[in-house]
Order: C-alpha cells, then structure tokens, then sequence
C-alpha cells in the first residue's frame, strides 16, 4: 500500500491488448495463487485471451490448479486448437478429469485434435469413474520385457527423455509380450546388479490393483502393502498405468472438501463466484427450496399451538432459541460421527453404541443449558414455571438432537445415503418439530400456572 | 453375518488375558482402520495391556494412525519403558509432535528413557510448532561432504541399511564442516556421473526453507520450486531435516478437517467417543454456552415485539422459518468464501467485490424463497397482506444473510480472527436478530391489514 501498485488482474488486462507475448513472462513473475486470483477477476473474454496467448504448459499449470468443472468451462470457449494444446500439456490423469467434465460435442472436436496415441488414452481412462483406480492412474510409467537388461532398464530411467515422478522411478513394471504384468523390480537393486543381467532374474511377484476398484479401497491397498504407487490392470491382467498415492491423497483431500461443501448446502457441485449469475443461483436454491419445505413441515407443528402462545406469548421467543441451541448440539454429533466414520473409530454398524455414547454428554450438556435458558426465563418474566417448562424442553430436546446427530450419518451410510449431504436437513428438521412439540406440548398442560 | 464371527474387539479382549504373546499376530491380519476401530472399543486399561504386550514397531503404527492428541493420552499412560519404546519407534516428525501433546512430567520421564540421540533429535524438532517446517521435518536425510565421491553416496544409497522414503533418495545433501547448506546432487545425475568423481563437481545450489516458516508458505514454496521436498536451515544455514510434500499434504488436510471441526462447534480440540464423558461435555459445552448467550441477544428482539405478536399469533411460526433460512442461505455463502480463500481465488482485500457478487444471488433466491414461504402463509390464513409481509421479510434477510455469510470470513480472516470458528456464531446472530426485525417490525407496520 505504500507505492502506487497495478493489481496483477489490471496488469493482465493490460498486457493482453498491447503486449500479448509478455504475458507468459509476466505470470511467471507470480505465484500460482496469485494467478489464480488475477485471472478469476478478469472476464470471461479477457481469460480466453490469456489462456489463447499462453504457452500451453503456462495455461495447462494453470488449468491443473483450478476445479475440473471450472478447468472443462474454460477449456470448452477456447478454440478447438488452443484447447487440445493446453490439454496435450496436461498430466494424462488431470486430462481425462478436464475432458471428462467438458460437453460431449466440444470433447469430441478436442479429443480429434488430439495426437491419435494421446487421445486413445484419454478416452481409455475416461472410461473409468475420476475416483476409481483406472481415473487416478497415470499412463506414464516403466515396462520392460522381462529379458531386457538391468543396464537397459537403468539407462531408459537415467536418459532423462521421461520426466517420471519420484514414486514411479522406484519400481519398473515387467509384461508379457501381451501386456500382462508379471512381475516388477526394484530400480534400487538394478542398480547393485550386474549390468547384463536379465530382469527376470530380479523382479518379484508385483500386487495389482483392478482398475475398477473404487477410491476407498485404492487407499487401503497402497496402505496395506506399504508402498507409493501400484500397478493398475484390466479384468485380463494387463496393465494399464500406476496409481500413486500423492494423487489418492489428493483425492481424498478433494472428496473431503467437497462433502463438507455439501454439508453447508453447495449441492450442484462445486461454485466459485466467477460462474454465471443464474447457475450460481439456480444451484444454490435446489438445496434452499427443500429446506424451506422442510421448515414448513417443521413449523406446522407450531401452527398446531396457536391457542397456547395465544395465551402464553412470551414463548414465542423461546421457540428459534430451542430449534437453534438443538441444531448446536446436534451438529457437534453429526461432526464427530463423520469424523470417526472417516477415521475408522465407528462404521455403520455402531448405531447403538454411539447413540448410548452421545445420549450422556445429552443429558450432561442438556441440564445445563437448560437451567441456564430457564433460569434466563424466569428472571426475565418473573414466572418460575415459565422457566420450568422452557428448561424441560430445552433439555430434553438436547438429548434428542444429539441422539439424532450421532447417528444419523451412521444410518444414512447403512442405506446407501450421502451423510454429508443428508445429515443437516434430517437433524434440523426432526430436532424443530420435536422441540417445538415440547415446549409448546408442555406449555399446554403446564397452562394453569403460566 | 452367516456364520458366527467374533468381533476383532472381543478376539483381542480374550487374547490379552489368555495369551498376551498372539495378540501381535492377530493384529496383523486386520486392517488399520479396524485395528483402530477394535483398540477404540476395548476399555482403557484393555487398551494399555495391548499396546504394553505389541512389538513396539506394531504398537507404533497404531499410534501413528490416531490423532496426536489421542495418541499422547495413550502413551502417558503406559509406563515408561514400554512408552520410549513405541515412541522410539515412530517415524521422527510423528514422535516429536505426539510428545508435545504429553504431559510435561510425562514426557520428560519418557525422554529420559529414550536414546540420548533420539531425545536430543525430539527436544529439537519441539522447538517448532507442529504445523510449521521445523515441525514437520524429517531428520533421516541425506547429507555428506562436498568431498565424497558419487561411488561412494550411492553406495551408501543403495546399502539397505537406510530405509528412505522415495522424495528423499532424489536429492543428496551437500554440507560444508559446520554442517551448513552448501548445494545438493540429484541422485538421477550421480549415477550416471563417473563413480570416483567428488559431488562438489555436480552439486547446484540448493533451495532451503527456514525452520520458523509456517505450513502456508512451506506449502507455496514445494509449489513454487516444483520439488516434493526441499532441505530446512536455521537462521546459521546449518540444515536441520527435508521437508516432505506428503507431510506437508497429510498437514493441509488436518487443517482442513480441524476447520470443518471447529465450524461445527468442536472447538476444544479433536474429540473421540472413547474420551472421558465429563471432558467431552465440558469442550462441547464451551461452544454452546457462547451461542446460547447470543440466541438470546438475538431473541431479545422478539420481545420487544410483544404486542404484535399478541395481535397476529401467526407471525411465531414464521419466525424459526425466517430464521433457519437465513441460515442456511448465509451458510452457502459462508462456504463458498472458505472455498475461495482456500483456493487463493479470493482475498481478504476483495470484501466488496465478493459483496456485490453474493448480493446479487441473495436478490434472486430472496425472491424465489419469499414468494414460496409468502404464498404459504397466504394460503394458510387467507391473508395476502400477511403473506405479503413474510415475503418481504425473507426476502430481505436472504440478501442480509448472503452478505455477511459472504463477507465475514474475508474480514475476520483480515483482522487476524479464525473464520472456521466464528463465522457462523456471527452469521446467525445477526441474520437472527435482522430477521426477527424484518418480520415483526414490517408485521407491526402493517398492522392495520394482518
């Protein structure tokens, strides 16, 4: 703030009407967030520009740092030519993921300007889901014959025509002559071996991974057998890439982000305010538009009181005070089952257990707030069984929220159910009519002292 | 389900006391997430007894997979001996952030007893917060004399006698006498390189990190070098460990999940089902007491609309819709500036850019949510004009809602606030009270008509 300084975006706005080829030099000036920022703040034109003015390996690093949809979006308004350049420089698995997430018309177009060995890969491995073993996988990885030489397999790993990843350089993968994985070798002991000698004489039985096997069990599989990376085969046994464990983390850490995107109600997938107006809006309110039904079901049972509050009005200001303190303590239950569901403490099966486990921090923090709301009543109306009832129903309905908390997300993954997605609106929903039911239900018999 | 099986908790439970030796074997043949899920359903002193009878290797693996907090818990209870010999065998950045989780008394007893080395290397890596480079180096590295031959690093290597992880066998080290960062070698280019030649002769500068630097910028700076690891000095240059891109990643995604933690209103820390019941209530109650003080701030302005209220009894339901609306609308909101900050493609300088965006959404779905809740209410009473003013209300506060969901994480993050944390106690308040505004102060208005 001390000198006058151009904001990255203004420069880039600049630079790409009167200098288009000092673009590349000047983005590389800055760090890849910055980027990132400067070019969410220009428009949609002015991005193509840029991404059409690049160098394809400077857009395809920023491409690889965006959101596929986001990434598949701005590919998709480029010219088929610059499209198909940017994503040639793309790693082959974030390829499949771009291409996969853009409309079938503009891929077919991309896909037919790709070099024909570049585009039958991508669409092999976009045969598989992005998050299954054959979606993660790369296509770049080391296969000899089994009698190529130690010294052969050393030299291809050395000649520095490959830029192959620290993980893949640790393993060289043996085939058949019909592709089918036989075997891998360590590149350690290539290099204490004797240069001549045949590789089948020092591979090992090699652990593949189908490449239909989902995200999950990818993970379990590079955990168990304790390596970095593993080979991916067909249902024939042929191999087909190297999944490795930097992409699997970063799927997980990306399926993490998304489920708690959806847990705050980003249902339509991912949002960043450079979308359309409408998009944004349209996407938000589907999830919006059940939660207000919801709540009308919810507040029905309000509308079943009117002759209570009618005579007791003050409880009206009670009510959002027990549906909001219930969905507080309900949400800390929710928290920890899916974070015990993630770390393994509980599955599905434990719905007793972790009710019981919930139900007494419930009854411990459920007296608690409710004498505090209670006496709060009571000081306010002067009304000892104004406090009273509001207290019982404060309290009560805690332990009902936890108890719905804790394992909802338990059932909802028994059957099949997304809990990210599912857990709030179910807790809320159920939490509402209940503690409107107790307060105002206990109001009413309680009617004659209030 | 067909046969009858016996669950891993209860095998463990009968091996511990009939035959304490098996129980390593058994392990063996689970899974980690079901050996944690077992050890997490036994009781504590069951717990204790197992990991006392486990090769300290096996026992450490366990540790590893569980948070440092619950891990520290285990340890400190067991006795000594058996506690260095498990932390001994824990990879080094692991070791040093589990005893710093460790009582003081603790875990001076368990230095004690740990390698004079060994304990050294711990006090050391301590020093630094966990989530900084200090903390999260290794100190197995590679480093040797500028004089050492290529011969003689890869013999050293390739010996076996160090089980390095992939990132570290890229780069050899190279140190003057003192121990300072003179350059490093490619491994690729040693073996290649004629056996006798000294690595002075194929070293390049190295890039090193200070030991002071935070997970952000260690993060920024893996990225910007392109390296999966980068060498840590002191303020002397002295190199102190390597820094790892997967260690960096497992600290990003702990961040990650610790935010969504704390967003749910897990503040004291991460809990577990399996801590003390009166620990568990009292950091879920530290949360809730907070927001139970600022429920009733906002429901204070509920009872300064008494009379209204009295006067058209109908307005008590729409107030808890009103509100968890604006909730969940806010919390979109919310989520999306995470998201963008996270992501780098929004800043804490961009609050009125990210303003006018979500503004603009807020109108439309403001719109969409007033007229469906306003023609519900119409049809229920047969009011239009009650109808016509739940809709304005909802309508208002939704554009409310998304311009502080919107705009508070960007502004606590810019006064150095934690924006996981506090956002939604914020939100909520104030959408709550505006809310509750809106409605009974427009209800009030329009008195005449309802």
């Amino acid at each position: 703030m001390d000198t006058v300084t151009v904001e990255p975006f203004a420069r880039l706005r600049m630079l790409i009407v009167d200098d288009p080829v000092a673009v590349d030099a000047y983005l590389a000036t800055l760090s890849g967030s910055d980027v990132v920022r400067a070019m969410f703040r220009l428009g949609e034109d002015e991005r193509q520009a840029i991404l059409s003015a690049l160098a394809p390996e400077t857009a395809a690093e920023f491409i690889e740092d965006v959101p596929d949809e986001v990434a598949a979006d701005l590919i998709e308004a480029l010219p088929v030519r610059d499209a198909a350049s940017i994503v040639t420089a793309l790693p082959s698995h974030e390829r499949a993921d771009v291409l996969a997430e853009v409309e079938d018309e503009d891929r077919n177009r991309i896909l037919g300007a790709l070099a024909p060995e570049t585009a039958a890969d991508a669409r092999q491995l976009m045969t598989y889901p992005a998050q299954s073993a054959g979606g993660l996988m790369v296509r770049d990885f080391l296969a000899f014959p089994a009698s190529a030489s130690a010294r052969e397999v050393l030299e291809d790993l050395t000649s520095g025509d490959r830029e192959l990843s620290p993980y893949l350089v640790r393993f060289a993968y043996v085939v058949n002559p019909e592709g089918r994985l036989i075997g891998a070798v360590r590149t350690r002991n290539l290099v204490a071996a004797p240069p001549s000698m045949a590789i089948r004489n020092l591979m090992t039985p090699a652990t593949a991974i189908n490449a239909e096997a989902d995200l999950t069990t990818v993970d379990a599989c590079l955990e168990e057998a304790e390596v970095l990376s593993l080979p991916v085969t067909d249902d024939s046994g042929t191999l087909l890439g190297v999944v490795e464990r930097e992409h699997v983390d970063d799927a997980l850490a990306e399926r993490a982000a998304e489920d708690h995107l959806r847990s705050q109600g980003i249902v339509g997938g991912e949002e960043l305010r450079s979308m359309p107006l409408g998009l944004r809006s349209r996407r938000r309110l589907s999830w919006l538009s059940i939660n207000i039904v919801l709540n009308m079901i919810a507040a029905s049972v309000i509308a079943a009181f009117e002759e209570t509050l009618a005579a007791v009005i003050a409880l009206a200001v009670f009510l959002p005070i027990v549906s909001d303190m219930s969905g507080c303590s309900g949400n800390q239950a929710v928290a920890i089952s899916m974070r015990e569901l993630a770390l393994g403490v509980s599955n599905p099966r434990d719905v007793l257990r972790v009710w019981w486990q919930e139900a007494k921090v419930g009854v411990l923090n459920g007296i608690a707030l409710g004498v505090l709301l209670g006496a709060a009543a009571w000081m306010w109306k002067g009304s000892f069984a104004l406090g009273a009832v509001v207290a019982f129903a404060l309290a009560v309905n805690t332990v009902v929220a936890v108890s719905i908390g804790g394992t909802v997300p338990l059932l909802l993954k028994r059957f099949g159910a997304d809990p990210a997605v599912a857990s709030g609106p179910v807790l809320t929903t159920v939490t509402d009519m209940c503690g409107f039911f107790l307060l105002l239900g206990t109001a009413t018999l309680a009617i004659t002292w209030l």
